[in-house]
């Protein structure tokens, strides 16, 4: 399933054989929470070139829910969708959107928040949900301790994260995909910054079987190298013939940085969220569509972007349609911004498999930091 | 500038051509009040075969100015958009929008919605205005008379109207294009509900060889009716050699009726502001998107049409989107709104020049009072 093609240093890159094609690694999955990755349509993905996108199990499973899912051969139905898709397993959401949340050793008893309605997740339910929307990777129920946490309450949360992915692999093992195509199944390893921790709860999830293995729990707060020095903690545990998976990251200098430790995939809602707030990322910096420096500038966002963003419009323009609250800057900006998320991505799998990776992380890295806008 | 290629009845068949293109009437303009074209992009516009599009003097020339357009080539080199624009004039907007304003001979002073700045608009200003965005076809500045309105405030305001027309046309004549392409100017004819008003304005507007008139001040809240009415009063009385345009209207059946007494174009925010709402427009009614009875059909909006959104999305999906707050979905309702308003267009100069439209008329009509969500 997962193909390591190259290695430079502890940067890997690959290919991940899912049930919707072939994802190249490093990859970025761009964020589809509700079966939308916010502002854009489907065109604008394939148009990208995302070949994989996220949704979420705790969204989806209440909204719209899984008969309706089913009726439409799942979420890759429901949306047209034909790449592939990995779903959170909901866990996050329930411990961060979610009300009046009880966790036991069965699961996870909590309110919606859309309509206060009571539901139980249990690691069993959760790949059940999984297998109605037809994620091409599912994620195991894990408890996502808060931030900070201290190592009492870390270590007991490991525990059942532990015994939650063997429940959820069996449970894997013991159903069948619903719509013929293949999916696939991750333990997530936690850990909170505590690298023994983080390293019982690798090895423990590393002996199950998973077909990939994700670091849960970073991004919550934490200073970058704290993320770093885990990271570099965890990785070495995991086989190295499967896929890494750093959930919820990150900023472009995380992504390199991360790539440099050997992770090969990432999830964050930084190129969407930040797009739709008029925030543009180049590989000169960051840029405020919102600044006055912009407002008769003809250049596009990004002199070195392809993008139809870039190709098409003006700074001015793109400055313009924020000023005025026009939606069509919430899109604009966000295909730019998934944009330079995968070409960034491209760029350090074809360093890596060119045996490169080190000199084009310096130089990346330093073009990374200036921030535009401010400085112009 | 404009050719009649055929009759039947009063409904009229033409051609205008446009510094940016032939436009086919009788045919719809979709409102771009603020240089875009609520929620949609301009491939989209061109996916849906929009040849002409709206934009507002008022709006325009608070934000962004005359001065980042000029410097942009106008609103079609600021905007990239290829294809015609007209532009309101702003009285309108002035009337609607501003506050504090005040009308005399010389004009209608204003302050912006914006930042409360005060401003003057004269008809030569606007004018002038118009010839910064690049207008391929202007309106002149008119009063706007309020909705009711006694008969004698109607014919002040007629007669003021009548002179800010003939010192719009002379400020026409006396200026020349920007940016090398042609414009056209267009009178505006008022008189509220009173038919021998509309007659006066009719005749005055008509004397002053503008290249096409309008008919303004309805849609304001008269019932169709009255609006009707005037339009087959005003109609006659204007040459026949130029194209008329019904400003603000309307729903569908606005069109059709319309079209019957001799209009050649209009211009709504109903299918971009409808569409926004949920409410989308087919053959056989309309349909509110977030009805439940839509939850769980994989059915297009509209069987018969071919748009992006009725060729790749399900009203299921459609649903979720506005369910769940999506903005995906506000595009996707406006783009197969705009292809319904497009293809009625079509479908009547195409009934128009085969001789056929009192047959295809009462077919259709009969279909577009039918509300599919309501019924179903």
């Amino acid at each position: 399933m997962f193909t390591l093609e190259g290695r430079d240093g502890n940067a890997r890159a690959g290919r991940l054989q899912t049930g919707h094609g072939e994802v190249l690694t490093p990859v970025f999955m761009p964020v589809g929470t509700q079966g939308t990755v916010k502002t854009v349509d489907q065109r604008d993905l394939r148009e990208v070139d995302a070949r994989i996108i996220l949704g979420n199990t705790y969204h989806l499973y209440l909204r719209p829910g899984a008969e309706i899912l089913e009726r439409f051969g799942g979420l890759h139905g429901f949306m047209q969708w034909d790449g592939a898709i990995l779903t959170d397993s909901g866990g996050y959401q329930v411990f961060s959107l979610s009300e009046l949340r009880t966790i036991d050793e069965e699961g996870v008893t909590f309110k919606s928040h859309l309509d206060g309605s009571s539901h139980l997740f249990t690691p069993e339910q959760v790949v059940k949900m999984q297998r109605s929307i037809g994620s091409d990777v599912m994620m195991v129920l894990d408890e996502c301790a808060p931030f900070p946490c201290d190592r009492e309450y870390a270590l007991r949360s490991v525990d059942l994260t532990t015994r939650w992915a063997e429940r959820s692999r069996r449970a894997f093992e013991a159903t069948a995909p619903r719509y013929g195509h293949s999916q696939l199944q991750f333990g997530i390893v936690q850990g909170s910054v505590y690298d023994d921790l983080r390293a019982r709860s690798a090895d423990d999830i590393a002996s199950m079987g998973f077909d990939g293995h994700a670091i849960g729990g970073l991004a919550v707060g934490e200073e970058a190298g704290e993320m770093y020095r885990i990271v570099e903690a965890v990785t070495p545990r995991l086989p190295a013939d499967r896929p890494r998976y750093l959930m919820g990251v990150g900023t472009p200098e995380n992504l390199v940085e991360a790539v440099a430790r050997g992770v090969d995939m990432f999830d964050c809602v930084l190129p969407t969220r930040n797009g739709r707030n008029g925030q543009v990322f180049t590989a000169s910096g960051t840029l405020n569509l919102r600044n006055a420096v912009h407002r008769d500038d003809p250049r596009p966002l990004d002199e070195r972007c392809a993008c139809t963003t870039c190709r098409s419009y003006s700074r001015a323009y793109l400055r313009h349609l924020f000023m005025a609250k026009e939606v069509l800057g919430l899109r604009l900006a966000t295909i730019h911004n998934l944009t330079f998320y995968l070409n960034l991505m491209r760029a350090m799998r074809a360093a890596i498999l060119e045996g490169r990776f080190a000199a084009w992380r310096a130089t990346t890295l330093a073009g990374l930091t200036h921030n535009v806008s401010a400085s112009t």
